[in-house]
């Protein structure tokens, strides 16, 4: 068959990992329509954003240099996902979608997609941690070559772009027997714990490294959203179910919330901020023990596949501990299986920013192309 | 295009690793003949090795739980390169060939193979770090998913069934740049240093720790095979030319033997292991000049991109050195890239043994079937 040399690629989302992947998919689709003996040639046919689109009915190529000032100056409003739909699956040539969004309302929508025989790459967690039925319908639809539907990949969406979920999958797809993953799956509670108590002591109070964690960016905006958990026990679904574990959603396991109750309903991130000092014995106290016993706390993530068990929380680890040497807001992922015996496969780095990020995006797109360029 | 829904494969090697992934293959092809939506059917049709091969004339399955018993039976010969080519060549499914052997004459065939439209997968270090006109000849016969040839993929050649090229492949299809890569690559020389020289004191002479660890298996029949470094600088010059370096062979840059001169024409390694206690002195005077800086001494590879160097030897390390927390015989490599900053990207794990070697080339097997399956 003639190899499809032109793919179309959709983005939604242009903000902060989405410009950092525009700019890589200006330089891999440069670098692709130079291949001397097998050029291809990608084609950005639409941008998005919550309030705006810019599109070409005519599948015209947009600017990759100047999109910025093109989609600013664009007239045209929001566009819903199924108009989306309409517009990718009527086009001439393959179409690879990149939802850079964490959006839920466009990850219900991933399974439209694929039917379609659109293909998706996204670091768009919600799609993938919500709902067990959300995901059973997105792998579904999807073909990831072996069926009609488009392929789905989603790297990004644990650690970024440390090769998370594809080491899982070809643990799982090779016949290994995963027995446990274990990890800090957190930049912000990575650079919390790691300020919190380093190891060799040292370290402020909880409080005052919370607020610095913030003024840092490591935070959200209101730190509760890193603080109660639900990010990392998002990730660790995803982790379970690509394990084999069919769990329900992201709250159906134990999952430590940081917040302290009485701070739950505070009205903003400062009001919350403001109070957390009041809460700084509990954490306190918790570091003394660790400290008494040669240990140090993390925030950690596990995975028992065998006894089915997914929890996330704080743990008094010893100073041997792989996590121990965690430094900044790197992320650690440690995967123990049958047979790489007792010392487990570790994989350790930057897990947040828009560039590396953005990275696993690019990357996953790649996949995309080769499988389709055969 | 109807998807090619049989897949032939042939196998090279039935030895070590190659028995390993016999096993995974028998695994792989029952799940996929078992998809409710688009079964793949796995056809072993070759099984060589140096002095027998086993294969039908007119591509019938060979058993994959009898073939032990099967190969012992044959009575055909060892089968040339080019007639293997001949007959995989004229096959009427696309071919997988997976060549389990670390043979140089195979690997110098990759090419013809490649050019035939055969695929191949492989952990044969041969083939990618010799002289830098085979890699050529390699890279420019293979389409891997872009051209008429077939894909080669060869995870297995560094750090075993450790994601190690996946990742640096993508690092550099990204966009990122990659300035730095180091690390021990040779589950010897770990195993070997972390017994001679422990974090925490502790470890007997030189001497010694290489006897033990070929009482233990950790080594090659004769240890100087794994001492002369010549393993690493094999696997640093696949890496070097990954990441755009066009290394010439695996001795054009500086690489540390660890065979005292004098012992380098010892008749035999048992000669050798009796001789071997004569210079420990050397070692101890090593081992003593770190412990006075407060550092352990790791047998490293490294690849400084920007100044094109390469090198393979001894070197003292800081404590805080991600090398100094590796445990018994496993592998780490750190990739230090602009999008990664201070802390690098870190894979840890078994580098070596037949089980996690033979994953990476099943893994490999599985890339090119889900192109293969578009």
């Amino acid at each position: 068959m003639p190899a499809p040399r032109q793919v179309f690629v959709a983005v939604i989302g242009p903000g902060g990992v989405g410009k950092c992947f525009l700019n890589q998919l200006s330089t891999v689709t440069s670098r692709l329509s130079q291949s001397p003996t097998a050029p291809i040639y990608l084609s950005l046919i639409l941008l998005a954003r919550s309030n705006k689109t810019l599109h070409s009915p005519t599948y015209k190529s947009l600017s990759l240099s100047n999109w910025e000032a093109d989609l600013a100056a664009s007239n045209d409003g929001a566009m819903t996902a199924s108009q989306i739909a309409d517009y990718l699956a009527a086009a001439p040539q393959k179409v690879v979608l990149v939802d850079n969004t964490s959006n839920q309302d466009i990850a219900d929508n991933y399974p439209l997609f694929l039917k379609r025989g659109i293909n998706i790459v996204t670091p768009n967690k919600k799609a993938f941690s919500s709902d067990y039925s959300l995901w059973q319908a997105i792998y579904g639809a999807a073909g990831n070559g072996t069926g009609a539907g488009g392929f789905v990949f989603h790297e990004s969406s644990v650690g970024a772009g440390l090769p998370v979920l594809s080491t899982l999958k070809e643990l799982v797809e090779t016949g290994d027997d995963v027995q446990r993953i274990e990890g800090v799956f957190s930049g912000t509670m990575s650079f919390l714990f790691n300020s919190f108590m380093p190891v060799g002591g040292g370290g402020g109070s909880f409080s005052a490294e919370v607020k610095k964690a913030k003024e840092l960016g490591y935070t959200e905006p209101d730190p509760r959203d890193d603080l109660n958990g639900l990010d990392v026990a998002r990730k660790l679904t995803i982790l379970a179910r690509l394990a084999g574990l069919p769990v329900e959603n992201p709250t159906s396991f134990p999952v430590q919330s940081l917040i302290p109750k009485e701070l739950e309903s505070c009205a903003s991130g400062d009001e919350f901020l403001a109070r957390l000092p009041e809460f700084d014995g509990q954490m306190e106290q918790l570091k003394k023990e660790a400290e008494a016993e040669g240990k140090i706390v993390r925030f950690v993530g596990s995975i028992d596949v065998a006894k089915k068990e997914v929890k996330v929380g704080l743990e008094k680890l010893d100073l041997s501990h792989p996590i121990a040497g965690l430094k900044g807001s790197d992320n650690i992922i440690s995967f123990y299986t049958k047979r790489y015996g007792t010392n487990p496969l570790v994989i350790q780095g930057a897990g947040a920013g828009g560039d590396v990020t953005a990275m696993g995006v690019t990357g996953d797109m790649i996949k995309v192309l080769r499988a389709l360029q055969h």
